[in-house]
């Protein structure tokens, strides 16, 4: 019989099949495949792209010429631009404002040939501090709340033109609703117990084990409780943080190796998926109202892997609920979990 | 410049572009096309589904027999089961509940080569009827809260099996999270300011016409002002009602008339794209805390049609945010408003 289950982070149910067990072939996805054409972000190719804005470079490299490991570029097609003020405003009912904000790629490797987890773990490590000093810089500007680091990989995924491997950022004005959503449930609970919500939990799963995929000294990954796709991942700090940019490089590394390993695994389980990263963080630090002075204590930072498996369809639209056919349990259990570090 | 937008029905932020024009080959999408292996649906095949648990017949036709317009069979592959109890229940911090509801096919024509859309106004209109019946039988039943209705249409939008012209409905023992935060929002309005949300938007947007895109007697089309995607659409009628299966067999037939409007303009404009509708109802009363004594009051029900043109990506899974790069007054201008009725 199949089951509803509920996401203790967000409240969202999730209906959960009982499959037994999964083959890449109960999917339907395309393979990642990679292009082959002109690439902007291929070493050599730096003059196709605005001005970088951050790199990692050998000492005595050029900004925007060759000897970069790293490379944070401004989008040529941004979504969002810095120029111009908020200029909020009001239609009747309406609220808009201006679409002010960052939206920058970053390359993750000067190679054409080589996805993420194909780095190695120090190379990845470097990604990882690329992240950090583009928020710890995008910060400062008082207009932006919410820095929104994701990568999309495989054409499934949004990759459509672009089959480099990089990660995109969005600083933006507003806390996006997820990470908000998030926040509330983590404060109540917090409220109520004065304890981390994310700490407790993890607390349970890694004594369970039943859905842990990966574990080092720093980090854990498991599958979801309430896993809303086939394969959903997620990897948390074992220590408490709100704030992904305050980890040190050892964190960094670690974290580097256990996302290295379990998108590995991915890739080798199902044959080569697309997938969607995001990094869950909090929101910047702001002199706002009620729920914002709490969020040191009560929010945890974490990632969101999300294998693009699955198409969501009228179901999932109309009532925000989930269907999936796999529970976690046998994910965990396809990915052999074992301890690692 | 883009804009941000703000949904003022659940709060949602959009990213909207400034696309000034639009045609068919800006999106990608696999037009809908239509299988012609053995379909289950078709007339003269009834013996191949479950029983029937509806239909609207020809006089003297037997029911599983020919002579039928519109037929509701359970799903054959029910994600939910009506049999058992609800079990909730506990895993430490999760928690869980039997896979209780009810899943089932309305099958909207016995001709395998119809669509929605392009059936008689009256024809669409016994679907309605057939809606309302199946929502009245299960409300009965105490352990369900909630009656979803969605439509899934072409491939893209998850149709991937079946091309004969079906709907679907699921009977849930929890109230949507979508519809739980519409609720929710609505509630807040009217608490203060004794009005109803959508009667007082719908008034604003009636008299701009600017998103309008088609309007009788009983309801109205338009293009919401913070669309997620190009060509959404919502279909609210223009009488407060926050119940769907309370509507009258002439609201009925307005509600078939301009559906089939609307559906037909989208088929034309953008050369038969997939698409998922559901029917955003509210949840059954019960006798519950708080907010859902007021629900008759301050909900308004609505038809959502979503065109799959676009696939979401890892930005909107790391936010909730959507980016859409065609305003929805674009939208309304290229689908010609006119009044009709």
């Amino acid at each position: 019989m199949s089951q509803m289950r509920k996401d203790v982070f967000t409240g969202r149910w999730v209906i959960m099949g009982g499959t037994d067990t999964v083959s890449p072939t109960d999917f339907q996805f395309r393979p990642f495949t990679r292009g082959d054409g002109f690439c902007p972000f291929c070493e050599s190719n730096e003059s196709s792209t605005p001005p970088e804005v951050f790199a990692i470079r050998r000492p005595g490299s050029l900004p925007n010429g060759l000897g970069w490991q790293v490379r944070v570029v401004p989008n040529n097609q941004p979504r969002l631009r810095i120029e111009s003020d908020l200029g909020r405003r009001g239609e009747g009912f309406h609220d808009l404002m201006n679409g002010i904000g960052a939206h920058e790629i970053i390359a993750e490797t000067p190679r054409h040939d080589r996805s993420l987890h194909e780095l190695e773990v120090e190379e990845i490590a470097e990604v990882v501090r690329a992240y950090i000093a583009r928020i710890v810089d995008l910060e400062r500007d008082t207009r932006m709340r919410y820095v929104l680091i994701f990568k999309n990989h495989g054409e499934e995924a949004g990759a459509h033109t672009i089959s480099h491997s990089i990660s995109q950022l969005m600083a933006l004005p507003v806390t996006p609703r997820t990470i908000k959503s998030k926040l509330m449930v983590a404060r109540d609970y917090y409220a109520q117990k004065e304890r981390c919500l994310y700490c407790d939990v993890l607390e349970q799963e890694l004594e369970s084990g039943r859905r842990l995929i990966a574990e080092n000294q720093d980090f854990a990954a498991f599958a979801p409780f309430a896993s809303r796709f086939p394969f959903e991942m997620r990897v948390i700090p074992k220590f408490h943080g709100s704030a992904f940019s305050q980890i040190t490089s050892t964190q960094g590394r670690n974290l580097a190796q256990i996302l290295r390993n379990v998108l590995q695994k991915l890739d080798l389980t199902l044959g080569r998926p697309p997938y969607s990263l995001s990094l869950q963080d909090r929101p910047f630090l702001r002199p706002r109202k009620g729920y914002w002075e709490t969020i040191e204590a009560d929010f945890h930072w974490h990632l969101e892997l999300l294998p693009q498996v699955f198409r969501i369809t009228g179901f999932e639209w109309a009532s925000g609920f989930f269907y999936n056919p796999v529970p976690p349990e046998i994910v965990a259990r396809c990915l052999t979990p074992r301890s690692e570090g």
